[in-house]
């Protein structure tokens, strides 16, 4: 894998005090120029300070840095909140000498507790003196909350013969859900893009992965997509094919962060794809793939490693589209459960445990109606997640 | 308490061997004279063989028994389910001496297991042989899967004079949700009513109670409600007063039951009285509640006795309907947790905290919108669900 490192960018991570336990909790990610941006933020209603912040000034469509923290998501903190979101990005600001609203804002921790905006604003003077660019582990390490490991990718490209590199990170293993912006995740690029041209190639990549994954169906009031492109590289994106390449990879990249995340997601210990084909269209298979991935019934037999296909079909029948449960078909990787409604008897059964026994496997579940599909990358529920869960703010 | 007795009306339960551990599985409940019946059954669109049986039956608007088995749910067993259906109908018929039409069937437990009719009619003269007036324990324990305790419940009341009884008894303890007939109930009375009265009360009194419970947020594929009244005590409910007090009697029954579910839900260590005012409209209400009751974070959060009302928020903001965030108050019991949008600090964490140690409490966000209304009781999601749900089968 290439470095991870994005040509004009530098970021870093320390440990201001914000998380109870001392690991890093404080990131700064900077471009040496201004930077194009676009963004993806949550569809929840309650939405963070910071957030409402960001939203207002990346319709300038230009911004210099970010600042983030964990262990504190400064939300439902009221004017005190938004108050100390604005002092986070001035006290960055002032110390990089860019305008305020250069800076973006980005918080994720437990909902309701005052800021401790102090700690931040101590810590800005060594966070920027540790601006480097290699800083970008220790900027994906400083957003973990409940995750076990930090998430990163990189990927390659040229556009006429000059080189340029798209790096991410993200974070995120609960009250992940999709159709909503999700978690958090930064990504840079010195490739040279067009204001529009980059949130459109966004917005795709957001909608094929990060709104394609589930681990607990709770949505956030903090989930925050930003990606930068400062155009360092000197690789101009502007033709078709260009374009086109462009979107792959970021495609690509979004979905490798996207599995990094249901893989790492609270207590799991099997990662699911699971196909819905043969719906009368795409929303219909995309409501019955949605309500089998959250169904706490499907989850916990995937954690006994039970192939108990009556719950998939009965969560398939109450997601409120039309089916035929006599035209049912249904997979584990390649072993027949369900033909035309019916199981498929005890050798089937067998063999699909073994499936069940992988960390990983698929589960396809065709109507047999028309040519809609959807995926969705889900997981397991396990008792971790509960002792996770339970125990979280103690 | 009044016996669980009903005048005309005769049940029993026996074991069959359909449950693995020997316990009781097969019963019946019979009218002495035709009785007009009211049904509510699951929304699912898989539906087991009996649902689309008794459907069918229902029409007449008379029947004379209910022969249920608990074990295997005789689902997704395709041309098979539907002719053992009838053979355990028609095996009750013959013995009781009516039309095979004139008998219902239900069935709860694992779906897509071929189902052992042949245990069922083999088992069938000594049902008949078994029933009896005082019966119906016998019959609420048969029906039980996961429930740790049967569940029944009667009420008394008189019209013009003449006392009439209302007996019902019901068994769910997990697939159960909101918005579709829940589980399987049995109620029985000796009062006389016109058909249509009888499917009207029931409606009613199945939306303000069963379709008000949650536990898990999955429905299940045979959920049944079947209402018998025999008219054999001779009360006659026609006055307008007379169809209150029966409806009221009939309310306060089935949120008896449901009482009795949520409490015995599987792995239930909390039962939470949730309500949503203050809304736009009782609809949106209804949405807000929906989304927080299946929350698994704060389903675990109330499980780790944790006051995280962050959670409960950012799930009322997730529900798709407008909220404004700086107008939430929200309360566990009376104790004021947020106000106008922002924690109300410590000493109010520490009360709640005490609330939530408790094992029933109420939590009740007010939007301050509008005069919307909804209730729901809900209970945590705690490791024992987990526990029991991965090894359900095994």
């Amino acid at each position: 894998m290439a470095p991870l490192t994005c040509m004009g960018f530098k970021a870093c991570g320390l440990a201001a005090g914000i998380k109870k336990n001392g690991s890093l909790d404080l990131g700064l990610l900077v471009s040496d120029r201004p930077a194009r941006v676009a963004a993806v933020f949550t569809k929840n209603r309650v939405q963070a300070a910071p957030v409402r912040l960001d939203r207002e000034r990346v319709k300038s469509g230009m911004v210099r840095a970010v600042v983030v923290n964990a262990g504190n998501a400064n939300c439902a903190n009221g004017r005190q909140g938004m108050l100390a979101a604005r002092a986070m990005t001035a006290a960055a600001a002032r110390l990089l000498g860019v305008a305020d609203d250069q800076v973006l804002a980005a918080s994720t921790g437990v909902i309701g507790a005052p800021f401790p905006i102090e700690k931040v604003t101590a810590a800005m003077p060594s966070l920027v003196e540790k601006l480097d660019q290699g800083g970008i582990p220790d900027l994906a390490r400083a957003i973990m909350t409940t995750d076990t490991r930090s998430k990163t990718g990189v990927r390659e490209g040229q556009a006429a013969g000059v080189f340029y590199r798209i790096v991410a990170l993200a974070k995120g293993a609960g009250m992940i859900r999709p159709d909503m912006a999700t978690m958090l995740c930064f990504i840079c690029t010195d490739a040279d893009l067009a204001g529009t041209d980059l949130q459109m190639a966004l917005n795709r990549s957001v909608d094929g992965s990060f709104n394609r994954i589930t681990i607990d169906g709770d949505t956030s009031t903090n989930d925050t997509v930003i990606l930068m492109a400062n155009g360092a590289s000197g690789a101009r994106i502007d033709s078709k094919n260009e374009k086109e390449a462009f979107q792959r990879l970021l495609d690509d990249l979004c979905m490798d962060l996207s599995r990094q995340m249901v893989k790492d997601g609270e207590g799991v210990t099997k990662v699911v794809d699971l196909k819905v084909r043969g719906a009368r269209c795409d929303a219909d298979a995309r409501a019955i793939a949605d309500t089998i991935a959250h169904s706490p019934l499907v989850k916990t037999a995937f954690f006994g490693e039970d192939a108990n296909w009556g719950r998939i079909i009965a969560a398939a029948g109450r997601a409120g589209v039309f089916l035929d449960p006599d035209r049912l078909d249904l997979h584990f990787d390649d072993v027949q459960m369900v033909k035309t409604g019916t199981g498929c008897g005890p050798e089937a059964e067998e063999k699909a445990t073994g499936v069940l026994k992988k960390p990983e496997f698929s589960v396809t579940l065709d109507l047999n109606l028309g040519t809609g599909t959807a995926g969705m990358l889900t997981c397991d529920f396990s008792l971790d997640y509960v002792k996770i869960n339970a125990d979280y703010r103690s």
